[in-house]
């Protein structure tokens, strides 16, 4: 299987800036974790701070990959775009997020994004990620 | 580690009524998969339809348990005594929804209940009750 | 035809208190009215004050019965569980209101167990529940 | 007893379409099974497509009838001018509803009209005229 | 100077009904009063249950009067109509309230017509037809 | 092909009033270029200031045309009445605005009758006509 | 009849600054007008920019005076004290606005003391005054 | 005097967990030194994590004792059917919050049930309860 | 202890006005009353009807008392300033309202002043004086 | 007359999936019939999944173009950034959407970008860029 | 140039409390400096707790300064009063906040009086009125 | 001292296009007046349209520089994800706002950027940018 992780703002700075909030590990150890679990399993990782970026590396790499699971950061509640994005692929996407949507500011309660995935997994830190693969070998 | 998964009203119906939805699993395969998955885990189980009882198992159990997978059902969007139940737990509760959330009815996007949660897992079907007892493996 | 009522909190007190808003007949005069007018139709009553027993009688006794009618008092304008348990069962449900709930408090003008039904009685005192039989009789 | 119906715009399309919505008879066939459920009854009958129309219809018939059915159609969700009239009437006022308006887009969820009627029927497709006849004649 | 009258729906019940509200005087009564104390005014008198014959009246009759009294009734809190046509006249309009709208319902605090007319005079019951005469005779 | 405009109030005074916001050509004007625009097209005229006229006006035409221009003004703003006729039609209705509803006041930036019309043509002038026009003689 | 004008902030500027809104005469000009129009009649008159000071005018006054004629200013839109004060006050308040409060900002268009005045007289610049005192003496 | 205090969800835990929030002490110290200060007065108790129970303790004992003592918890905020038992008891119902609600999170600000006690006593921890029954041998 | 009880605007109005709302004693009565209760308590009183008052009320005596019980009627609804100004007090403030606001208008249902106070006491007329004192002198 | 055409996220894909909301014809094939129709005009096209790009296009080409047709997709309903844009471009804008906003879900319902465009065509498939077209060629 | 400073409730306290959110120094040090740092300016300071009193001052001494610089503390999220205030005078007036306010209470994001002054300067302590200076001695 | 100005899109046009809403002076004329005031500070300058850029600017920069002055134009009242960026740099970032967002279109009265930023200048022209400098040079 091949996924592609899509990651917007900020994402690079887990493990560095606020693990209270945002855990104690960092993205690239998350990732060479992830690869070493699902060794049979392509993982591949793009990164964004662009909306319109993303919108385009949904669509560009749509073709060549099974899944994607996908941490628009604060794209998640303002993007319309994205989210008629991935409203028109025919894979599926998981939406992941670091920190508990649910418990912080009330603008970042809902997803605009996230009601058009296949799911959302919100709050385990990078064990999102982990538990997104893992679904997404399993069920698809 | 002990697990005491608790289901809110008409989970029981997974599998018969509208698979399209809610998956086409019964929650008794799902049980009996998970058991089998995770044979070193306790996986105990609880269901009422009663949003008091769910208060008074969370409290009762909390002793005995090392986590909880709470889908609260209804009770998730409108109940204060259930999150504040979570909030004085000192054992990490997991939310899950077999559908998501996010993509149905205005009144079904936010959870009072998953706020003070570790984390909420939406919209997977029965898989989210794996993924829950996965996360909390590896990370409690 | 087997009808089930189901009555959640204070509806005993028809009768007692409050004619003014709820009508001057009792809830059991009412039911043995109900029985004489309707003699080849058994009339089950049942009463909670719990909303997690109103969905377990729901559940519980959708077997025996060709219908229901559903009086949930203040739980109709809460209780997303009770919506939930009313869109899986495959008998019909006639939500009753005695007052008439447009005419009071705002946060009373709309019903979401309601929303489900086969359709609301709302005003009529309880003349309401024979409404509901009447019609339950002659199109079910 | 003396009742006249009222029915708002395109009430006279029941029966021919959207029927999986509004029910399968046409509101003439209801209106003579309804003169021959009631044979004592004096049922009057007049439509209006115009709001002001069906205010002058209510103040003008008033003196004739012992009681009005209503269906104002979307006149129900807006209307404050027929609200005022209900309000000032001494007669009862039914208000009805072919389709369940707690089911529907959420404008339709509140109806400014029925809160100063005797009570609301909303769901049961044309067996609702039948049910305020009956209730009239029980109650009035 | 030529002044036109017109009313909307119920005020024809002028002193008949709830007197406590709109006070004890009928409207004739009012309209004979009003001419016997601005004797070389012409006072003319319009009255429609439908909010589109408003607006026509508007129109209508705009090119024969020197300013408008208007008291729409229920439409003045909804009608974009009558607003639009109000805002296109070339000649005053003065909106008259019997009852004071903001100790009543909230849905009542509002007016959208009388934002575009001249001014409001709401509260003093039948008293508001001679004070918006007065007014123009003054001012206009 | 046959096709009814249809205007709701207000709108003869176009050409005469306020020309920075609905444009400097009159209605007449306009209604004689389409014709002459369109020689192969019956192009009828219907105008009413009264919000049920113009549900009785989209009612009793449907059979004779082939699609509906309507302009209802004000209405669109508020008037489920006429949205519930445009959705049982059986014949595509173009929504035109002269003015750009969306650069107004708030209050009409919404429109509740355009959401069931095959389109919506805003902001234009009276060019929006020619718009419509062509686009149904194009697409219908 | 002793009537007491109070007016809050701002008002003495009137006929200096913007008579484009607020009418081209100033206060005091209005003041003697007055004076001169209702010879009989004691008109009294107090300013006050504090809140606090007209809710103690009111009540210090109301024993001395048969009515008031309060524009409040700024205040009327947002305070509950003088709201409070004009409720127990056995005495008849007028409330005048020099510009029409429905045509301005949003949050001019409710007037919180308003809903408990005998009625309010908005848009006809310092006219409304003269309105006042005209229907006090008339009416009370 | 008899007095039955009744309290909901999580009230146990009082003095066990939050100090900083809920006070020092335990409830059973509380209750302890209640009965202590009021050796004349018999002070009953009760506790339900269930809304429905809560509902039919209030109605259950009501014949018994002379006035109540409520802290329902998180139902304060949400549960209609509370409020409508409160409203048709014949005994007095006072309401105490340990935590002051003002300052907590917005959906805590409002007390539904609240609105129909004889009064809200919120903020002053355990001492609430002490103050509640002050007042009622006072004042009842 | 020395305690100074702040009332805003309208409170000397009371055991006059409405006493089904605000009970039958006036609050000189409460005051003599007070003190002969509590003879060992220094008990003030200031009464303001203007918001900056209270707040320089708060200021200013801060230092010679231990406590406030702050009655600032309408403005507890409206005031950011005395909000601020208990926040920055050193010493205890407990708010008392003699009417239930959460009974009343939904404008009164919150207390901007009353979130950042000790406690708020609602509803139980002059007898919430009472309870301040009382628990001042028990808890402080 | 040059005309700049500039598309949003996902216009790309028109023809190709959900022709039943889309329109079944590809974007190329309607510029190419755009360019077939109207021989004379100079139709370029750009496109663009980053708002800001959009922003930036409109800037850039503003000096070589007569006008711009702009579907900005999902960025109409929340870019501020391209609404400021366009209000300050001395060049007109028409804002086409292909299919109806008014009758998806809420949050299309309003366009911030459409305000400050010359107009908006929304409904009518790849037809919207036709009809642009030739409104500007008939217009500007 | 004269420039006077206005301060509302509270600002005396700065330096002395919550120097985390309002700075370290107190607003005397920060007169002097100010004074220190723009010997050629006439800086005068006024400060009241009472919003009608600032109201007063704006007026009173409009015709002596050049500027104000206004910080009103809590009166600028509520005060109607101030704003009509600083909207009719001809002297500039620069609203100062010492902290943050979007970074606060969400009542505090907006702020009603600044929409009229020449400009707001909000979050950086008591620097804010040396920039605030600083502007009008080289912009006015 | 190192400052990085960021400017978003539009801010360009400054000078050219409406001078009485954006002050009649450039950008550049702006910057080489800075860089001359300021002679031993480095002025950095960037200027984006696409807000992804800015969040990559602030990242990539923030090791350059002491402080960052930012004008996010339209990002500022939608950009979650600049607001995010903003929080987690270690650099102190000054809002400016060319024009007073608290006195144009309501969705311009907030920043949802500004909230996390050290403060906010709005409403001052182009000197706001100076009073950044001054500022951060006198504080950081």
């Amino acid at each position: 299987m091949r996924i592609l992780i899509i990651n917007g703002p900020n994402l690079d700075l887990l493990g560095i800036r606020e693990p209270h909030i945002y855990g104690s590990r960092t993205f690239e150890e998350c990732l060479g974790e992830l690869r070493a679990s699902f060794p049979d399993t392509s993982i591949g990782y793009a990164q964004s701070n662009v909306e319109g970026e993303i919108v385009g590396l949904l669509r560009a790499r749509a073709a060549e990959v099974d899944a994607f699971i996908l941490n628009a950061g604060g794209y998640s509640h303002t993007s319309v775009a994205i989210r008629d994005t991935i409203a028109v692929l025919d894979k599926p996407v998981v939406e992941v997020h670091i920190s508990n949507i649910h418990g912080r500011e009330e603008f970042r309660h809902n997803t605009i994004t996230g009601g058009v995935c296949a799911g959302v997994i919100t709050g385990f830190g990078l064990a999102g990620y982990h538990m997104a693969v893992a679904y997404l070998l399993r069920s698809v």
